[in-house]
């Protein structure tokens, strides 16, 4: 029975471009970290080593700096976009482009205007798709979001087995590191705006949903954003929980009344989940 | 238009299990790194915190290490079959288990019998999946197997559009580091045998194929798995190409014919691809 | 010859504390990691195995915790006093302590009085000793802060031999990552105002400096914080050159005016240094 | 009072330098990451930016892959000294070098006489330091050799105090990451050999020592290569205690007698000391 290529893709990852505009003495800064990849008829290059329909890495990256130098970056989106645009009707065998950006933010140190402090926060992402065939697929998000609340979380009613030995908590500390994607339905008009108000929406329903389970704060999170932000149609949450145990202190004639904790590292709970639209447009490869 | 709960599970990552068996006095060693996740029937969880079908994360490692006490481990994959089936049929609410191990390797110290030291090279891994329905999946991989080639790859004939400034080479270093996972088509009698056939399948093929570009040995690793190994019906591979540049030693008075290379870190060339059978059965949750 | 001990100290590493205060519904948060090490007369335990004067690094870990239970934590610079104090006189054999902290910061989600984003920034340091002599040395200092100039550095007039191939520049990006300690010369008064003052003061000496090379910004650094701030007499800098390269678009038909950069993660420049009164008092065993 | 420069040095960190020597069909293969830091009278270019001193650290890394194609790689320490040998007297102003360098190793794969794997093993490790005065340094060492008893390891009989809770063990796993560095006492013939001597001492001691704490452990490490190789006269180690905590089975019903364990990540116990000849001749600046 024959063997055949299945399912591929090829490009240069991690690009890292950073971005300087120069408005006068008032400098502006974007840093990001790009990766493209290119699929389309590549079968001979798989099975016989053809490189003819093959655009470089090399090249990609090239381009990811020419396209930086004629049309600057603004929303990561907008520039994935641009790029993707360009790869897909670039080569005759090319007909798919996946543009994946990272973005890095920095703060100014007002000093002078050319000086920056870069923040260590959350990252800003997105990954792009367009195909020869004229779809598009946008998904933003954001990474390492870290929040914790110190109360408000309950966990208990759950089920037991022969291996449960977890004691119900009616008051713990909740953490996480969000990693949230998000899928645009359409045009989006603004990514700067729509990022903005994601990223409240995720904020503020975690820290306004009292918890009695880690699931039911991914799912409050996901339906403030889609609620807040008409523009996008589904969220994809990642979140770890990272355990905060309540050290036990009574070997040592004291109380611990919430106050003194081990953050442990693994293993950890991992909750992950979609929420989305009923009437969500098919996703395509957007996820992919 | 309502918003509803998509895609999701939950469970515990990265129980780090170290699992001693004493044959007298000559000790073995299994080195593992677990991670279970379960879905069903979750919305009462995501939409009102009800936690009656959510058997936590901490019954799971519970689990984990209660199944390496009283079974053993021996095959990763056959470990993690145990754990799924557990899972799957554990609660009525839970329908499916994914059960993924890392399995790190020891060598004796030969001066006792109890002595070891950790292997550093690539890591083995297993994803399985089990259903109430009664469908399993098992794909076995490895990660970081670092190979390099000195000779013997080149990479030209490419295509060139604007862009591109690279020049064709002739004799080129190519090295990569390995992601590999394979799916079994049925049950495999050994997953042992198994997984050394298609190690060695995939070392042989990369070190024999004289290399046209790194798709074309992406190619010929997962047809060689799959000529060699009967049971598996898939292979999937991410070969990061780790670019090693030659050094211009021209401007010392000196030539370098292939000896002086910068291995460079970002950006990278990142090749993705599957190789399967015609006939391969279908996939269905084996990737997730 | 006979063959003896050295210097040795043996502790508990990373012990990771979340310490909260509840002030009626409004939480407060400290997030530390803290490394205890303590030495003395150790050598019958190295050199027989006798223990009797070894207090277990669970033991110091445990009073970790005890403690923040017992004082709570403000500036983790008290907070290692008070353990380094307690410890160097805990045992008879144990005659000097080691106490190390990293914090990392926490903003308030304005939700809650109980919500907590996580900064990414620079992660607060210290180093302090105590020895059963009465001798007591105080570091503090931070790392990780990520700080780069679009304009304001050059670099040339440098040493040239037969290996240089380096262009001068006239106007480059500079940019690292701080790590930077401090050594107080006495009994500082406030530990959040001088952590404050110091860290303002090495922010603003980089941003502020037309720079002719890295070293002299270093040094900038070092005389900013010590002439901002009188109760430190010694400021050490590790200063990774993180280099930014211009990319060359001409083959693309691009001028690239101080606007298109490449990021390099390796090889870097690495500068190191300390700035310090010619007054200060003797280190002893500050920097260990 | 005035404010002075302290000690200071500045130059290239991690030069990866991958070096192929070819022998006919059959390649060779050095893989290293080189570090090179140069000091002497740099006060004109910390005080003022004067860098007429300052042989840039471009040019410390092209003189690294020059270096590299003129003389070949053999041993790290030869390779190291004839740098430090070069810098120290490369420019009136520099009056130290100190080069430190990783090296990977890599295996042949039996295919080709040009295909390999890399080791994930220990990475061999050295700092040379060379004085303009004539004095040279060398040390030697390897980082992450990740080892492991199952048993021959007790620990009891130690310090109790109002904070101590842990119970004494009479058989318990020690592992250990080592890291471990030595000093040659003058000039040693082989550094192959001595290498594969010292790193066998250290591997026999660590499994042939029945172990009554981690402390005793490392002493016997490092009397045994000072025994063993003459040509070395101090050894450091660095021992981070992995804890593997025997996982309670008893609520599953299960006993585990030194079966099942968690290998836990923090905290960890810290070991860190030096063994030396008592006529151990000065270190000077070697462990700078």
């Amino acid at each position: 029975m024959p063997i055949i290529l299945g399912p591929n893709r090829y490009g240069k990852a991690e690009t890292r471009l950073v971005r300087v505009t120069r408005d006068g003495a008032t400098h502006h800064l974007k840093d990001l970290n790009v990766s493209t990849s290119l699929s389309g008829a590549m079968e001979p290059v798989h099975l016989t080593g053809d490189n003819s329909a093959v655009l470089p890495t090399d090249t990609q990256k090239n381009t990811v700096y020419a396209f930086a130098g004629k049309h600057g970056v603004d929303q990561i989106e907008d520039f994935a976009l641009l790029l993707a645009r360009h790869f897909a009707g670039s080569q005759p065998a090319i007909h798919h482009a996946r543009v994946e950006i990272e973005e890095y933010g920095w703060s100014r140190v007002p000093v002078t205007p050319h000086s920056f402090v870069r923040d260590g926060g959350e990252v800003r992402t997105c990954v792009v798709h367009h195909d020869r065939d004229g779809r598009t697929t946008v998904v933003s998000g954001l990474t390492d979001l870290v929040l914790l609340n110190t109360t408000g979380s309950e966990f208990h009613g759950f089920a037991v087995d022969q291996y449960t030995t977890l004691a119900p908590a009616a008051d713990r500390v909740l953490a996480t590191a969000v990693t949230a994607r998000w899928r645009h339905a359409g045009d989006t008009p603004s990514y700067a705006s729509s990022y903005a108000r994601v990223r409240q929406s995720l904020l503020e329903a975690f820290a306004g949903t009292h918890s009695l389970s880690l699931q039911q704060t991914l799912y409050a999170m996901g339906e403030r954003a889609l609620r807040t932000c008409e523009e996008i149609c589904e969220v994809r949450l990642t979140l770890p929980n990272r355990h905060h145990f309540l050290v036990d202190l009574a070997p040592f004639g004291l109380d611990n009344e919430g106050e003194v904790y081990h953050a442990a590292d693994r293993p950890y709970g991992l909750i992950e989940g979609a929420v989305l639209r009923e009437d969500a447009p098919d996703a395509a490869f957007a996820w992919e």
